[in-house]
């Protein structure tokens, strides 16, 4: 449905992971090998954290197509940042409005999404009631995807990120299934605080929209030792992305089936993911 | 907030009323001489009903102020409607997109509004939750407006307009009251179907937004005989406005305090506007 | 770079042949099978006569994608013509704005092209030189689209519309060798004046973009009697379009090589097209 | 027309000057006080120098109003920079598009006008065919302002910025008396270079439209000991604004009619303006 890409390092202009690598995030606007759609113009969005106003991310959206948006790239080129997010959207009946594209905002936390929420229609209200009533005035669109961040921080997301998405879709399990939805969940979320970041890959049916995360810096230096990107960033830069960007050898790997990995200074971490059934009601 | 205009009569180019005459809406949108806001530049919408496709009415909005679209231009001047509405906006906090643009629609229904649920935030979850179910998925947007429209849709908007309004609005006063708030509602609320329209001026301290209808049309006559429009039109035309149009003495009359008005075949009626708040449950 | 899309028959909704046929052109804005780029998804614009304001068409155009965009949707499934035209972009260069959409217009004359001037930034500043000085200040866009229209208005559209055409492609031509430039004129244009409609298709290199034309409707008929919408439909209605829409066998013949055709009451008539490089100046 | 501001000083937010102050540029663009529109809604840009990509200014526009963008917001909250200039246009005929939104660039160079050329649609064209041809292909857009950038950089504005705005003025004039215009020119101009920055003031008539900087800090330290604001920036910092910020008393200066500053490091300097008519041809 989208294309996401999200990075944690070293500082670089945003442009030289969003538009220069071959087969770039702004390429697959266009020319998508591995998504749903292979056009995802629908609009897009990029989320940075500046060093000295890391208290809450820049939220930079738009509604129209990434590959021709000038905005775009004049921030990319002029911007700097050691974790940032690019989303490019393929939207599937819902509006083609800002406030339907990632990444979402909720103080320093950001989120985006590729996949869907099956049967959305049938379980919209019932999703909605579940937000905590203090947040449910801040929803501005119409998304799954917004819709699944707010279940997110209702469920504890600054707290316990993995706990709290795991809570989350769960209830889009049970809350699918009570409405005689078979796989209600498709997903692959990336959120960050400004610190770390956490990428989830999970489908009900097991068969999850494509996901890569970056091979670690000092193994890719040594297998292309004649890289002078790479002897420019440090050892802990890491991206996880929708498809995989340029083609360096050895560069990308598949985030396992139902996994989620976090991303952060130190040891990079990725274990299972399976939703939390236990916790919120299900009204319906 | 907004600024409206609702036309019924006589099949013309929307260019006439919306364009042409002194002080015309799209004058509006930069000068509104009676508005909260000088300045409506927020969005805009018209909404018109075609002879041969009147199922539905067209409805056309855009995010951008009214003033400089050429969009809205040409359409005005190349489409003649019998019954059409059109609207700017003045955004007050809720996001600048389409789907936040009036008019609303629904089938054959149409529906446009100015003014504000006071403490919106507080009541919106309240609001939402008693819409249909079956509507609920339906909504697009952020605004009060659009969801007052899915409340009257609700309480029985086709069956019974006035009836659908007063439960609607009686709603937002209980909910709002629940709540603490003590002036909870302010409209100016325009409604079509096709055949008919109604407009309904009310508010909880009852000092209503500005709300006109035109003086019928032999009236006009007689007293401006030399005025060659008024010889075009039919003497069922009739316009229901936020602010006067032109400069035409005794073309408009105030629509009184908390009273609605059905623009129709045959003879037009005004009757008094009370909420009902017998109807629906209040959560809080 | 484009596709487009003219009309000209029994009236119909818009939509009827923008919308519903298989493979239509929104359909085409995000898979064309034929263009050199699938994706048009840089802007688009529709340009109709209506019946009582046909003194001027009116143009709808915006800057998003055609298959996205709403207000395309409602205009046209609520406005009917006898004679439209319809283009969706892919920019090659030269800005994402509503001033490089087509149609453009002048008076009761538009205009849309798909192809190129090659190395038209070589060329852009002799063949503006070459606009009627009095026609100069309204050029707003930066296309070369947008120039070709300006230099045939300039070369006597109104009185001549193949020999005007035919004068601004020997321009091209011309001014093109003066710069060096091999192949100077890539094209494919539609002009209109409300009553007949001109479609030419030409190349310098004789590999000219596609274009097509519908076959007459009463044969149609005879080879396909059950089909119903041609029953509904003159026999004079006529369409010429970038890539067939729809399925039906016979209905589509290619317009020849360097050739135009004249869509007006009576008789069609098809010819061939040269350019005429005897007339105006080439400065270089 | 059109409002403007430029900074130079101390890196801060752009958002420290753009959105805080009280009667900030944002809220001019909704209420000017002293510009001949009051209100702005017509497009807006900014243009910033970022240290480590100093080779070229960033430059972000778009057409809705600067009052409800929130990418402007985004952009403003989270980008730091000792060089900026921030626009807000009131649009006098030519279209509502992002390549006629200033500021408009060219390498390093970034330039923004408020103003008019009188008769401009009768001197457009031979003001065009001034430019230098190699430079002519990389016009975008139809204002006044964009051309009057392309004949400054045609005069040499990178070697001497006064004097090729003085050429560029004096070619106005001429040509415009050629075509009977009495008044030709109206202008504040802003112009940079990353290092540098140079504001004009001038018309014709000797009204011309308002243009202010501010006082030398370590006078407004003196004068507001208690602003802590001012003990933030460097003594260097200078802002110069169509209409002043804030509410200190003693913090703005009226640039004398018919003259240029020039804001640098070191002392700035402020001179007397006058155009040149001894350069550059007059077609007409």
């Amino acid at each position: 449905m989208c294309r996401w890409i999200a990075y944690s390092g070293t500082p670089v202009l945003l442009s030289q992971v969003l538009l220069e690598p071959a087969h770039s995030l702004i390429d697959q606007s266009l020319h998508s090998r591995m998504g749903v759609e292979t056009t995802n113009g629908d609009g897009f969005g990029i989320g940075w954290y500046a060093q000295d106003t890391a208290d809450t991310p820049a939220i930079v959206r738009d509604v129209g197509p990434a590959w021709n948006n000038r905005n775009l790239r004049e921030v990319a080129q002029h911007v700097r940042s050691d974790l940032f997010f690019a989303h490019i959207r393929a939207a599937t009946g819902t509006a083609v409005q800002q406030s339907n594209c990632h990444p979402f905002r909720s103080g320093r936390w950001m989120w985006m999404h590729n996949g869907m929420i099956n049967g959305f229609r049938l379980l919209r209200r019932d999703l909605a009631l579940a937000v905590d009533p203090a947040l449910y005035p801040d929803i501005e669109g119409s998304t799954d995807s917004e819709l699944m961040f707010f279940l997110a921080l209702t469920f504890g997301l600054p707290e316990d990120p993995p706990g709290a998405v795991a809570r989350m879709a769960g209830l889009v399990e049970r809350t699918g299934h009570a409405h005689g939805v078979r796989h209600p969940l498709q997903m692959t979320v990336a959120v960050a605080d400004g610190e770390r970041m956490w990428a989830f890959r999970y489908s009900s049916e097991g068969r999850s929209r494509s996901l890569y995360f970056s091979t670690r810096v000092d193994t890719l230096r040594a297998l292309h030792p004649a890289t002078e990107f790479l002897r420019d960033i440090s050892d802990e830069t890491r991206l996880v992305v929708s498809e995989p960007l340029g083609d360096l050898p050895g560069a990308w790997n598949e985030v396992p089936e139902n996994s989620y990995g976090v991303i952060q200074p130190g040891n990079d971490v990725i274990g299972p993911f399976r939703p939390d059934v236990h916790v919120g009601s299900v009204r319906g």
